[in-house]
C-alpha cells in the first residue's frame, strides 16, 4: 500500500480524456495541482520515543519488530480518507506514531500493553490501514508518545471446521489471504468491502465492515462468531455458540470497538462454501425511487440475490458503477441496478428465477450480464480514481448512512443538498451521486460520491461540507455511519447517535478493560 | 395465567390412559400427588412495605395501581419453570414481592426508580411471568423489599412503519395482541415461542427469546431495531438505522439485559406481511445423526424453510412434537422432522421445492402435510401436560442449549449421559427426549425434555439434575442457554460462559445505568 495514496501504484487509474473533459466542463477543473511529495521531501514530527523506550519495547517483541524510522512511521500515520491523502500532501510537519510494534504473539501483546500503561504510552492498533475516518491517527491523547501496533504477523488461518462452516482467522489476515487461505479447502469468506484487498479480519471486526456481498453473505458482524482480544485488564474470549440467550451480547460490544477496548487478535467467522455458479444480472429503472421501491420488494420477499446494487441517475449517467467505462457513452439511460446469484446451480437459478420476477413486476428493464460482470471487474478500483482526481485539482470523497426505506428519499435529498450548498458556498459546483449498495428488510444504505473543484484550503472547504452532510444525517433520523465506522471524524455526532447514556455506557466499559486510557485515544468515543 | 401452573385453567391436559400407562411401566410413576394447593391454603410471607412505602407509590402511579394483596402478589411471585411450579405446591411459607405497581406512563416509570432507589427497595420488571429461570423471583439484594413492577399497561402498537416493515410496541403487549394488532393492517410479527400465548414483547427482549419460526423470521434479537429503556440514570433510545456501524452496538448490550440495566417500554420490531400462504411437510430419518446432517444441508445451502425442526428417536416414539397424539402409535419410525413455508405463493414454492430436494437427497422419507399440520396445532400445549405429570408423581422439566452442528452429537450424548445418571443416582430412570428446534448456517440449537419418576425432595432431585446437564454443556463448549435466558438458575454458569472480564464488563455497565443495584438483584450478573 502506498504511503500517500490508495493500493498498489502499478494499478493508478490515469484519469481518461473523457473524465478530464467532464471535470472541465461540469466543474471547471483543468488545473493539475501537482503536489505530490517524495519522501525525502516531507518533513516528519521527530519521535518523542526515548532511547529507554525502544529498548523497553525491543525487550518485548524483538530488536526487529521495533522501528522509530520515518520510513516504517509514515504508511501508518493516518488512514485513506480524502483529509488523510490532503495531509500527506502538506509540506508542513506531518504527524505520525512515535513508533512502529509488530508483536508476534498474545502474550507480547499483553506484555506491550502493561508496558504501554506504565510508561505512559498511547496504542493505536494497526491492520491494513485503510480507514477513511481518522480511526488510526497518531492521537497521544494525555500521554507523550503514541505507538502503532502493527498485526501483520497474526496472518494465519487457526483452524477450520468444515462440517459447521466455521473459520478462526488472524486479526492481520487481509482479505486476499483470507480467500487464498480458506479457498485451499474449498471455503470462502465472502467479504468483498472496497477496502478488501489491503484491509485485515481485525479491521473489519473492529470497525464493523461491510461488504458488497453483504445481501447474501451478511454485514461483517454478522459474520462473527467469536473473538479474542487482548485488553490492558486481561483477555475476552467472547462467543461460544451459533445462537444464546446468556445475556448480552459481548461479541456486539467489541464488533466496532475500534481499537479502543482491546487488541483483537483471532476473529471466529461464519465461512461457506466457494459457489458452484455465480449468475449475473443487469437491470435499468426509469428513476431512483422505482428501483428503490423494487429492491425493497426483491429485499421483502426474501427472494435471496447475493448482490444487489442500484445507482441513481446521476451515478448511473457517468457510469461510475463500471470504473473502467466513467465518461464513456452511458450503459443505460434511468438508474442502472446490479444483482449477482451465488450458491449451488439450483440455488443461484431458483434465486434469480424469484428475484427476476419481483424486479420485473416493478417496473425493471434487463441490460443481460454485460454490465454487471462489468461492474464486478473494476469493483475494487474506485479509490485509485480518486487520487488521480486529488492530483487533477477536483475535491473527491465518500461518505455513507443509512434508513428505513421509507425514509430513504428524504435522507437522499437532505444530504445531496446539505454536500451541494456547502461547496457552492466554497465557490464551486459539485456532482452528487448516489447509490444504495446495502439492502435490509427494513431499509437500506446510501453511499454518496462527490467530485468538486478544490477551492482554499481544500481539507477546510471538505471538512465543512462533510460537517453539514453529517448533520442533515443526523436531523433525519438515519445514522452517521453505515460501514467507515466513527473514529475520530465522526465522533461529533456520536452523542446525537446514542446518546449521553449511551456514552456513558461505553465510558464504563472504556474505564474497565482499559483504566489508563492507553488505546486508541481519541477515537469513538466522545 | 393461573398462578401456580401453566396459562388457561379450561385448557389443562388430562394424561390419556396411554400416557398413564407409560408411565407406569418406563418410571414406576402411578401414585398421584394431590398437593395442589388453593389460595386460601397457601401461607405468603407477608409484605414489608410501609403504609409510607404504599402512599409513596400510589402518589406515583395512583391507589388502584399499588396493591400489597396476596392475591396480586402471589401471581407475580415467580416464573413457571418446574422449580417454580413445586414453589408453588408448598405448604411452607412462599415468598413474594411486597408490592405490585403498574405504571402507565415512561415518567410514572422514572418517578418509580427515583423513588425505588431512594427508599432502597428493589425492582422487579414483569411482564407475562414466564420465565423459566427464575428470571423474576422476588430477590431483595440488599434490600429490605421488593416490588414487581408489571409492565401490563404499555400495551399498544404505537406506530407501524408498513413501507419499511417496522412496528414500535409497547413492553407489555402479550404475543397474540401483538399479532392482533399487526394483523389489523395485514402484518404480522412471526415471533412463536412456546410461551407466545402469555408472553410480552418487553420480556422477549429482556430475554433474547427464540419463536418457533426463527428459522425463518429469526430470534426476536433479529427483530429488534431499536428500544427505549428507562433506567434509573435516564432513558436510553437506541437503534437507528437497519444497520450502523457508529460503534459497538448498544441494542445487543440491552437485549438479554434481563431487567437489571433497566425498564424496557418500547420495542422497535421488523414485522412482515401476513404471509400469503403456507405450506407443510413431514419427514422421517433412519436416525438423528442423519436427519441433523440434513437439516444442516438446508441451512447451509439457504434454501430457506420457515420452521424446521427435527425430534430424536426417543421423542418421536412417543409423538411428543405432535402434542395431541403422545403415546398413541406413532406417527413413524427413526426421527421425525417438520417444515413449513411461507410468504408469497411463488416463495414459499420455491422454498418448498428447493428445501425437499435438499431433503431427500440426504437420506429423508416425506411422510405429507399432516403430522406437520399436527406439530403446529399442538405448538403452545406442552406446558399443560408438564402440570398434569407433575400432579401425577412425574418430575417434568425442559432445558435447552446451542453449539456448532460438528458439536452436536457430543453436546446431545454429554447432556443425555448427565440427565440420565444423576436421576438414576435419585433412584429413579429417566426418559431423555431431545429435538433440534432452531437452525443457523454453523449449528443448532438442542432442546431437551426429561421425565422421570419424583424421589424425595423433587426440587433438590431437579436440581441436581440440571446442574449436572449444565457442567456438561459447559465441559463441551456449548452455550448455557440458547433461548431461556440466564436469571437466577443459569446464573452459576455466566462465569463460565462470558470469563471473569466479561462479567466485569456486565458490571461496569449495571453501576453506571443503576448505581444503587435496585433493578432485578441477583439476576443475571455473577
Amino acid at each position: 500500500m502506498k504511503w500517500d495514496a490508495w493500493g498498489d501504484p502499478e494499478a493508478a487509474k490515469p484519469l481518461s480524456d473523457s473524465i478530464r473533459g467532464l471535470l472541465a466542463q461540469a466543474l471547471g477543473v483543468s488545473a493539475d495541482q501537482n503536489n505530490i511529495l517524495t519522501l525525502d521531501e516531507v518533513k516528519v514530527r521527530p519521535s518523542t520515543l526515548t532511547d529507554a523506550h525502544r529498548a523497553g519495547l525491543a525487550a518485548i517483541v524483538g530488536d526487529d519488530y521495533v522501528s522509530t524510522e520515518d520510513g516504517d512511521r509514515l504508511p501508518r500515520a493516518g488512514g485513506k480518507s480524502t483529509l488523510d491523502l490532503l495531509r500527506r500532501r502538506s509540506r508542513d510537519a506531518q504527524d505520525a506514531p512515535d513508533g512502529v510494534v509488530i508483536p508476534g504473539t498474545e502474550n507480547e501483546i499483553t506484555a506491550l500493553l502493561d508496558y504501554a500503561a506504565r510508561e505512559g504510552i498511547a496504542v493505536v492498533p494497526f491492520g491494513g490501514g485503510t480507514s477513511v475516518v481518522g480511526g488510526i491517527d497518531p492521537v497521544r491523547g494525555q500521554f507523550e508518545a503514541v505507538i502503532s501496533v502493527d498485526l501483520r504477523r497474526f496472518d494465519t488461518l487457526l483452524s477450520l471446521d468444515e462440517v459447521s462452516g466455521e473459520a478462526i482467522l488472524g486479526a492481520g489476515v487481509t482479505g486476499p489471504r483470507a480467500e487464498a487461505l480458506l479457498g485451499e479447502h474449498g471455503f470462502s469468506l465472502g467479504h468483498f468491502p472496497q477496502s478488501f484487498q489491503y484491509a485485515t479480519i481485525g479491521g473489519f471486526a473492529a470497525t464493523r465492515s461491510s461488504g458488497q456481498d453483504s445481501a447474501g453473505y451478511g454485514r461483517f458482524d454478522d459474520m462473527i462468531r467469536g473473538m479474542r482480544v487482548i485488553t490492558p485488564a486481561g483477555v475476552l474470549d467472547v462467543g461460544k455458540a451459533p445462537a444464546s440467550a446468556a445475556g448480552p451480547d459481548l461479541v456486539e460490544l467489541f464488533s466496532g470497538s475500534e481499537g479502543t477496548f482491546g487488541i483483537i487478535t483471532q476473529v471466529r467467522l461464519r465461512v461457506h462454501q466457494v459457489p458452484e455458479v455465480t449468475r449475473y444480472e443487469a437491470w435499468s429503472f426509469p428513476d431512483f425511487a422505482t428501483g428503490a421501491a423494487a429492491l425493497r420488494a426483491v429485499e421483502q420477499t426474501g427472494s435471496g440475490p447475493t448482490v444487489m446494487r442500484l445507482s441513481d441517475e446521476v451515478e448511473t449517467g457517468i457510469n461510475l458503477a463500471t470504473t473502467d467505462k466513467i465518461g464513456d457513452n452511458q450503459i443505460t439511460g434511468g438508474c442502472l441496478a446490479i444483482t449477482l446469484f451465488e450458491g449451488t446451480a439450483e440455488h443461484a437459478l431458483s434465486r434469480h428465477e424469484e428475484t427476476r420476477a419481483v424486479l420485473l413486476a416493478h417496473g425493471a428493464t434487463s441490460l443481460g450480464e454485460e454490465p454487471a460482470r462489468l461492474w464486478e471487474h473494476g469493483r475494487f478500483g474506485a479509490p485509485y480514481l480518486r487520487d488521480s482526481l486529488l492530483t487533477a485539482g477536483a475535491l473527491c470523497e465518500t461518505l455513507e448512512t443509512a434508513t428505513t426505506w421509507s425514509n430513504i428519499g428524504t435522507l437522499k435529498a437532505a444530504v445531496t443538498e446539505a454536500l451541494t450548498s456547502s461547496l457552492a458556498e466554497s465557490g464551486t459546483p459539485a456532482l452528487v451521486m448516489c447509490h444504495i449498495s446495502h439492502v435490509y428488510p427494513t431499509g437500506a444504505s446510501l453511499y454518496f460520491t462527490v467530485v468538486a473543484g478544490q477551492r482554499g484550503d481544500t481539507a477546510q472547504q471538505w471538512w465543512a461540507a462533510k460537517q453539514k452532510a453529517s448533520d442533515a444525517m443526523v436531523t433525519v433520523g438515519a445514522t452517521i455511519t453505515h460501514h467507515h465506522a466513527v473514529g475520530r471524524d465522526h465522533k461529533p455526532w456520536m452523542n446525537a447517535e446514542i446518546g449521553e447514556l449511551g456514552t456513558a455506557i461505553l465510558r464504563a466499559v472504556k474505564d474497565t478493560v482499559d483504566p489508563t486510557g492507553i488505546l486508541n485515544p481519541g477515537k469513538l468515543i466522545p
